[in-house]
């Protein structure tokens, strides 16, 4: 009996965690190179690449490397859900003040799903992995997980 | 010829879907533990499980399991998508009144992602697996896709 | 020695760029039958098909072909983030004039994952892909990544 190379495969994964401390309430961070280098690590060729923040008041979402637009995510979310009046959300009777950071990352997105190709992140000329955070100044995750051949 | 254990993988995988029939037009459903069962069910120790609507007025979404916080999403999608007046929609012209559905389950969502690690949903300490109703009534469905080794 | 079929399993992927030039700022294309040839194209029984946008300020996204439906999109979006008066957005000091765009693609969604079973799409009755542009004018693109066996 043989086997052809074509049946010879094996399902590759990586799971990895990566740590952040906004030292803020709320801020962006770039964490595309990070996820590249563990696409690189995977040796997965073919595949799926799951990044989702484990917080629930966090986001991972994909877009532009460009400062005024970060400025202007900022803006455009704290008019779409205003942390103040911290009363106005039930979820702060609990002793929480985060309910807009509930909100808002429901606007970013909990996760982003990209394609590996040819060993490599496969994207347009201009996206970019950021973690969001809405609700900082404490120790938090996002997950990378790479699923493939 | 001896294949070595790492060549003898099967890709697994499992479908399934959930009906729900919410006794309101609005209402959300915390899914974690049934998603969990499957997870289980499906033998997958590493891989990806998605979760997402079947219909195009619902949502299914990671949040937090708190009723304070289900309430502030049900006004602030209300008040992001108001129900009425129900003419200010052409959708609505279809005889439908349901157009504020389609775009509440925008900012909500129509799927997660989640990853599997060694045998279980991998998530952060407060990732719970919802699914938003915008539209009920009725019943519908959620389906969840498992695929891994 | 003999192996079972079980065992014979070929991890097969599909990668396609889909090309799009939307003859105006924003405009909403159904891709759904694009994406079905190439899910049977890729020979996938069992796997996911991941859909999106490769371009910050377009969406790949999940809902109703329905013309009154897309109308009440177009409002609802230049309501919740105004393309006018471009001043506003600090990302167009850099010469552009579509920050308004990158926040209208985060409502509705870089990606969609749909789940491949029996060599299908597996949708609910009114389940359709489309991808949102909001800065046409110009050819973009969008990703096609078909994982399974």
């Amino acid at each position: 009996m043989s086997l052809s190379s074509a049946t010879r495969i094996e399902v590759k994964s990586l799971t990895e965690h990566l740590w952040f401390n906004v030292p803020a309430r709320r801020g962006f961070l770039n964490i595309t190179s990070t996820v590249e280098d563990l696409v690189k690590k995977s040796g997965v060729q073919e595949g799926l690449c799951l990044v989702n923040a484990m917080h629930i008041t966090a986001s991972v979402y994909i877009n532009d490397a460009e400062d005024g637009l970060l400025h202007d995510y900022e803006v455009w979310l704290e008019k779409l859900a205003p942390h103040e009046p911290v009363e106005q959300y039930h979820h702060n009777r609990t002793g929480e003040d985060n309910a807009d950071a509930h909100l808002k990352r429901q606007i970013m997105g909990r996760q982003v799903v990209v394609a590996i190709t040819r060993g490599k992140l496969d994207f347009g000329p201009w996206e970019q992995i950021f973690y969001g955070e809405f609700d900082g100044h404490r120790k938090k995750r996002a997950l990378v997980k790479i699923i493939g051949e």
